[in-house]
């Protein structure tokens, strides 16, 4: 009896202080989140077919190879990419050398993704693409996490989402008529640049399309009143914007070119990171900001946010890759004033399935994270 | 018979399609969200009681009005907050007018924070309060929307959050003694300096501790010598940082000052919105964000992450204000150099639960959304 209403007066006790602290039933809710063991992380070599030999300044390719990752975490699958064009000196070696190196399981946390992705981008400097496959990774994971794509969590309109370029290579004539004819939805059309052949490359194009077109010359051009006499041209041609048209080692050289030029001249090669951004402010209009050089979306994002606070424009690349890498770079295209994530339509052998390209405009797809389905090979 | 044929036929064509595209089952899953009638957000005006009377260069008040605000959608409710000290110009009056011309209910869908938050922000020039106050609710919202707190969305470190300031305000040399006493705990203290007694409150102050100052000016020098002068002074007092030294108006002044100082400058009155950053980025070490004068969260991370791309210290304040709008600006201290959150403690009809000081270090509560609770009234 003693016992029994000792019992009693703790309950009421504990019940008056429940009633005190007055606390919403609703509100006690905590985050989903529980940590548990370390990341599980996984990765294979793969390598893409291209439809079309792949010409651009300098040298021509019919694969490119590729690193598949995957990051496992309290029952869900996160997926990821390296591409590696070779001009970019990462190689299927480097990169699974680099993923060797790391131990992602000492982490039982994916959202710490400031500390996991600090934590990569010291294991060792450059391989950018190698850092980006466990970031988008990473994305993905949390994303599916959460149950929420990143361009939700990020805030942005799906329908901001701007037209995306098909690239066309350089190339004879008639494959430019052909590879032109092929692009047929498209709204805008990227031209290849910076050979002897600039100017019937666009009468080729025009011959078959008036569609507006970005050129990208891959710092093809050397000097800059040719350089400004090709893109007042270009301009009449229906040229809406250049990419990287001289060498980005002259900075000096660069801004004289954008101070007078009457579209946009965009830094490719130019600017990799977030750092690179304000060296390159006053010499560029805007950036183009590409996952496997920025080492993925976590920086990617920062440098949509610096450049367009710094009043630049943005446009949103990709490698040659599988729809992967791009539909997690289209995450950020809203924010884009011009998209070229055309990578996977390149390629014959595309493991995944993602972003759509809907009469010419990038259409991200509503699924969580990165928002790809990973086809069953 | 026939139409049981032909029904099995569909089947296995169905079945076979289903194969040949080879998705992974839990591959299938979409989003959680699913668009519902339009947000629903209601306001009421509420007064702080202020622990001891607060006096900073040209001003001394008891209370400060506050505007609570809701935003309700798909059974989730997040909270938010304005707060009005009188010299920002804000009010009761200015708030409700402005919330009561909005039509939120348009809004189906919360995630569109940039969509929603440019209809807001240009429903009239300034009101950041206002603004903040809806920002904050949607960001809540759509935290306990996905589960999770936005200080994981974005990637942090919880313990990264740094120790945080206690405000001891202008008063005569016993009721400063008295503060600096409540303030045990504290790893560093924020003093409101720019009168007569400036050296007579440091003194104050360090004859009860030695722990490391913040000095606000709040534009209180007009001197740029005297400013220097007194900064060198400061330093050998243990004042770590000063803020606002001289008036906002005098850019070159206080770029002058910033380039001599021992010590960094940051930038208070100087700065408002994101669009500030960049015209006084040579003119001061950092910036502090206080949501009240960006407009909420969306806009105060990429002040954050653009003041860091361009090297810039950052320090996250706040007004006097409850542990709501003190908690949603938490989420950003993993980001900052210094946190001066100690708002909340300063009244004493708080009506939320959030942020902890836990020796003298911000400690971001581990719900989601923005992290309180609210208190039955």
């Amino acid at each position: 009896m003693e016992i029994g209403r000792r019992k009693f007066l703790t309950s009421s006790v504990a019940a008056a202080a429940g009633s005190m602290l007055m606390i919403e039933t609703n509100a006690m809710e905590k985050t989903k989140f529980k940590k548990g063991k370390g990341l599980e992380f996984s990765f294979f070599p793969y390598e893409l077919k291209l439809r079309h030999t792949f010409t651009v300044a300098g040298n021509s390719r019919t694969t490119t190879p590729v690193v598949l990752t995957q990051m496992k975490f309290d029952g869900k699958t996160g997926y990821g990419e390296a591409s590696m064009p070779p001009y970019l000196g990462e190689s299927h070696e480097s990169v699974l050398k680099f993923l060797n190196g790391l131990n992602l399981s000492q982490f039982n946390d994916p959202f710490r993704m400031d500390e996991i992705l600090d934590y990569v981008d010291k294991a060792a400097p450059g391989n950018t693409a190698a850092k980006a496959c466990v970031d988008i990774a990473l994305h993905d994971l949390c994303g599916k996490l959460t149950g929420y794509p990143w361009y939700r969590m990020w805030g942005l309109t799906p329908e901001k989402a701007p037209d995306t370029s098909f690239t066309i290579g350089i190339d004879s004539a008639e494959v430019v008529r052909q590879k032109t004819k092929e692009a047929v939805g498209f709204k805008i059309l990227k031209v290849k640049l910076g050979r002897e052949n600039d100017k019937e490359m666009i009468e080729t194009i025009r011959s078959v399309t008036d569609v507006p077109i970005c050129a990208d010359v891959n710092q093809g051009w050397k000097d800059k009143t040719f350089a400004l006499d090709m893109i007042h041209w270009l301009k009449e041609k229906g040229v809406v914007f250049i990419e990287q048209p001289m060498p980005r080692e002259n900075i000096d050289m660069n801004a004289w070119l954008t101070e007078r030029s009457p579209i946009p001249v965009m830094a490719d090669e130019a600017i990799q990171r977030l750092v690179d951004v304000k060296k390159i402010a006053g010499a560029y209009s805007g950036i183009n900001v590409k996952l496997m050089k920025c080492t993925g979306l976590h920086e990617g994002y920062k440098m949509v946010v610096l450049a367009k606070s710094l009043g630049m424009k943005v446009m949103i690349g990709c490698m040659t890759e599988t729809s992967c890498a791009v539909t997690a770079a289209a995450q950020l295209s809203p924010l884009a004033d011009w998209a070229d994530l055309d990578g996977n339509l390149l390629i014959s052998n595309d493991p995944f399935e993602g972003i759509k390209i809907v009469d010419g405009q990038v259409t991200i797809p509503d699924r969580p994270g990165i928002g790809v389905i990973k086809l069953k090979s």
